[in-house]
């Protein structure tokens, strides 16, 4: 059964390393969605009043797509590259309740 | 200049109107992406563990884009019927890094 797995994470980076963060988690999101058929989005934001706290929400096709996104390569080179940037790591998890998006 | 503007609203919904709540944002949802040139993605979801916490991921084509949905007839009838089941709502304005999804 296909129904899309969301979350959301709110991570605290360290300040002088959010330039650096912001290059790592760039290049992970690109190659996820370009690689991985059940990765459908990832968003990442800064907070506009506090661009330390970064949200990251995210929609995969599935829980086994997410669960697989967790054991590629990509993925665990961010983790490892970003282990020391970041503070706090918040995962939510969610339940849809109507996700709408133009056609891209 | 069409940068994308991207918010995230937090609200949190009156347990026993819950199902209304969704019933009406489901329709708002589908009428703003589907009617508005500059609507890209709204995503509402619970959270799992606590399903009266709403989000809602946002992104416009533009801080105008936004503006506009503001003022539509949906938008009006949608914050009408669900003023009395909201407790509280908090807006996020955000700066985003990297917005990844596939082509739909």
């Amino acid at each position: 059964m296909h129904r899309p797995y969301v979350q959301e994470a709110e991570i605290e980076i360290d300040p002088t390393q959010l330039e650096a963060f912001k290059a790592a988690i760039t290049v992970q999101i690109e190659t996820a969605v370009r690689d991985e058929p059940g990765v459908l989005a990832l968003y990442a934001v800064c907070e506009a009043i506090d661009p330390v706290r970064v949200r990251v929400f995210q929609i995969y096709q599935d829980s086994d797509a997410y669960r697989s996104h967790l054991e590629t390569a990509h993925f665990k080179h961010y983790k490892a590259m970003t282990e020391k940037m970041v503070g706090s790591l918040k995962l939510l998890q969610t339940t849809p309740i109507m996700l709408g998006a133009k056609p891209g």
